[in-house]
């Protein structure tokens, strides 16, 4: 990968490769898991650290997948169920793949199931013969195949179900007799039987990531079947190839995803909302008929029939009523919004908190930062700020209260009151004719 | 579609699928134009309500494209012409093709005239057989094709263009011994004579949408169709793939258009301006040699040789001279604006005059809004407005004005005059010393 | 191209395309560059008049490509070299290519060398038939070609290595035998021996431009020369198709380059920082670890560690220090920033030198123009300015000065010192009650 970070933990869509890799056995009942870590192991274990139930060997030499499995030995002592292998750098196996290749080993009762895949290009890769539909006879490195074996499409996707009482009967058979000099897992398939194979729905899913053109491809690959899916869901995505959205993002009927807009994490949207074009919705909750047009949205929940941007950004749980609207070049964070209200243009709110039918002038800030503390500012039902007017919190304005333009606020207003603190207009005549 | 809208009301590019089928007759000379509608046909008929000369007929239960025809039987009593059957869902016909069909249909006198088109994979559709080269022998539905058979590629597009009467005749002889136990139209075919079918030039033409996926691919051939048409016509494109144009946009000569813009509506862009990256140009006219970057133009009309961005917001009836300069996080709304004005940063205008060579600050903002209405804002030529300052509409600026930085004006200006509204500096010393 | 500008100087990834065709010869060692020009040559000469080393020859009438070469006998008096022919539209060659096709032709004392390629679909492209791999025995036009003979994919590039004094020999010999009646330079293959022929090794790099469509094609293959090559070094890209990159731009390991993305001109990007979505940067250095969200950074320089965005606009030579936070909706020119300072929300910076641990407050303006000069503002280490301040240049803040919010200063503050320049906020009770 040309990286400082060790390939496995480099990110494909907000997940590490070995995190997308564990979460592919999600719909298997798992009794321990264990990750072989080798090269940078610590920044492995690290990275997994908030993962529960994981243990971990060290493969302290790197000599195979064969070598690797071996360092199992130890800690798989008297073990009487399964082993199910996996790559760390193989993330894009679906769980009902896995979760077939497991039922299936069950099923028959087999020594070893691998899985396959019948590629489009195989070249390069080992072929996977059988006898009858699946039942494994040999694997057949890409270099010793006869130009006929070539033709066989149907390659091992390195991903292996083995009984492991009858796998560890024949690790220790493994040899270096190879260009790499490595002990290869796939040779023990010469000495179990019955083996067998299961072919992957997607021949997509065995990609393993060598470089940052496969990681690309990857993801593309991951792109393609979450908007697939979101489109089949009643989604509309216009341009989806522009469109990134992660795996952890729901969508109701009838969104509609313009150009260029990228939904990430923990984030929801309600039915008949409109995001886009240019936009980034993070960790938020978005309700019905929403527009957002070339704007950021992080840590937020949005009511229904709001209008944001273009150029807003919200951040930090703020919490927006229904049938708001947030303008031009307006950032909001850690406020909450009553229904109603308007904070059209070239605004900062930050710590605040605003009833319903509020009218934000435009240029309105809150000062909330002494340059140590943040500091909370109220604002009533209905009141109004003029523009270009600062609100020096901690302070409170009661309801339908006036603020003049331009006025630096830092006392608390009475309901009703009109505030003004500004100077009385001077002219000075001709000044354009003396200076110009 | 998985949609509370029926389907032919999605939009696709600006217009629904059914006005697209509509629009797709623009060449025709047509005598009638008659809608049959069936599920949701209310949500329909509501939406085409503003078209002209349209008939509404409805089909109550939906037996089958037959069944929907024979519900012509009323409305066509004594009708001696053709008969045009378009789908409602097949937006992409290009008026050309109905041309071309109707023109053979009527030359021929055919009694049934239908679209075809050779797909690159016809697995699903019915095969058109045909003697010599167009006389229609029978279609066969893909089921029932032999292998020989489904080696042709010519397939049904479900366009036709009948003779009514001989149509009238045959009609009441459809059956549903078919599968879905509906009346099929495709089987008049068997019943009337000389049938011809006329090729699609592009078998997309005949493509229907029948969920969201088909919906983003009729979107991008649509969009192909567009933008190559432009790029032939002398418009550069950067990162085509990217750029979204409506089909009512003009284009002149010279334009460039940047990554991930997109034009829509009644817009049109004269010669040697270049727009984009991250643009949005709806219902504007621009100018020539003008830049527009990471900006929306919306309903405005930009003279030439203008600078627009990054981060400008235009709407709402602006209209801006020429040589002007609209910078960074600026909104102007309904406003006039002479040649050679600069709002160059972090500014609000809305319902505002401006004259030729105005320059106005930054952070200047015009408050045009009093909680109930919106009042005028008018600066003379050559006016200046200091930072941060604000103009209380209804006010008036004269020419040659200075607005010191920091003021609000709420008066009148005469011209030539500086206006001054702000309290002079006070300086307390070692505040940071005790303070911090 | 339909077009007022000459067909070579299209831009194409900022540089046009006779400028791409002259740099492709890079890493030859050449005696003298001519470019023959016709059409619109004034144009041309004019573009390239800042290169050096350039000679022009005329082309008055427009005879076809052996009449353009035959123009060059009055320059090439007594030369006694090789001749290397170009096209001005075949802006794609890669200077390895021409590399090699040099050293073949001098290796093997040839009187001809032409580049080759062998397309997918040859079509349309005059075909090269070679004795042994490489020795040309004739060229026959695609309409000339017999069945067999179009199987030949090997097609003519159209460039070719000549030893001039052997080309000299036979350039009279051109007639006007064909269907444009046009000197064909093709044809003193027939006349020289002996001519070889050099596959180019991407097919690609023999096409040529002559509309928009094959000048937005090519921009794509050079751009996915671009992101492979960065992805192979070990740069991450998010949806790449979305992104373009200079081919000027420098990038360091475990970047990652968000959608969206444009980076272009004299640019490089340090270590581990995350660009985009949405951003341009221009002919800017920025250090590592820093993420640009949404913004466009031109002539700039970024230290590590910084954030910028969303939406902020740094140009005109700003330099920013370690660790700074550049925010919402900020615009920054030609100012020099200290270490640990925030500028985080809705201000301009023109002019200015800020220290370090500075905080400007949301809405602060340097008021840097006066309507005909700029003048410079200096802010203090740990200087804060209060919300809608202004700073009236040309002005002095010492360090650890207290701006208040609303505050216009326009005369130096000592440091530690509160500067304060605001009326005091007055209260009307019930104006709500009489107004509403």
């Amino acid at each position: 990968m040309k990286s400082d970070l060790p390939k496995v933990l480099h990110s494909l869509g907000g997940r590490s490769l070995v995190e997308r890799v564990l979460d592919s056995c999600s719909l298997l009942d798992l009794e321990r898991q264990i990750v072989i870590v080798g090269y940078q192991g610590e920044k492995v274990k690290q990275a997994l650290s908030q993962r529960e139930r994981l243990e971990f060997v060290e493969q302290v030499e790197q000599l195979g997948t064969g070598h690797a499995v071996q360092q199992l030995i130890p800690s798989l002592q008297g073990y009487t169920g399964d082993l199910l292998v996996l790559n760390g750098d193989a993330p894009l196996l679906r769980p009902e793949t896995l979760q077939e290749l497991v039922a299936v080993h069950q099923a028959k009762q087999n020594a070893a199931t691998l899985l396959t895949a019948n590629l489009p290009n195989p070249q390069g890769y080992g072929r996977v013969f059988c006898q009858g539909d699946n039942l494994v006879s040999h694997i057949i490195e890409d270099r010793d195949c006869t130009a006929a074996q070539k033709q066989n499409r149907r390659v091992n996707g390195g991903i292996y179900c083995f009984n492991w009482q009858k796998l560890l009967e024949v690790l220790p058979q493994l040899s270096t007799n190879n260009d790499q000099q490595e002990y290869y897992l796939t040779e023990v398939v010469d000495y179990l039987n019955p083996v067998m194979a299961v072919d992957a729905e997607d021949y997509r899913e065995i990609n393993g990531i060598n470089d940052r053109q496969q990681l690309s491809a990857a993801y593309d690959v991951l792109q393609m079947r979450i908007k697939n899916d979101w489109m089949k869901a009643g989604v509309t995505m216009i341009n989806p190839d522009s469109i990134t959205i992660d795996e952890s993002v729901e969508l109701q009927l009838d969104v509609i995803i313009e150009p260029q807009t990228h939904l990430r994490g923990q984030t929801a949207i309600a039915a008949g909302s409109r995001i886009g074009p240019g936009s980034l919705i993070e960790d938020s909750q978005i309700g019905s008929n929403v527009t957002v047009l070339y704007s950021v949205v992080s840590n937020s929940q949005v009511a229904d029939n709001n209008t944001i941007g273009p150029y807003s950004h919200l951040r930090g749980k703020v919490q927006l009523g229904e049938s708001c609207r947030i303008g031009n070049f307006v950032e909001i964070k850690k406020t909450t919004v009553g229904a109603n209200t308007n904070v059209a243009h070239l605004a900062y709110l930050g710590n605040a908190t605003l009833g319903e039918r509020v009218n934000i002038g435009a240029g309105t800030i809150t000062a909330n930062y002494d340059g140590k503390h943040k500091h909370p500012t109220k604002v009533g039902d209905r009141t109004k700020t003029g523009a270009n007017s600062v609100l020096v919190a901690p302070v409170t304005l009661g309801e339908n209260v006036t603020v003049a333009a331009g006025s630096t606020v830092n006392k608390d207003v009475e309901d009703n009151a009109l505030v003004i603190a500004r100077s009385r207009q001077k002219e000075i005549p001709n000044w354009g004719v003396q200076s110009g």
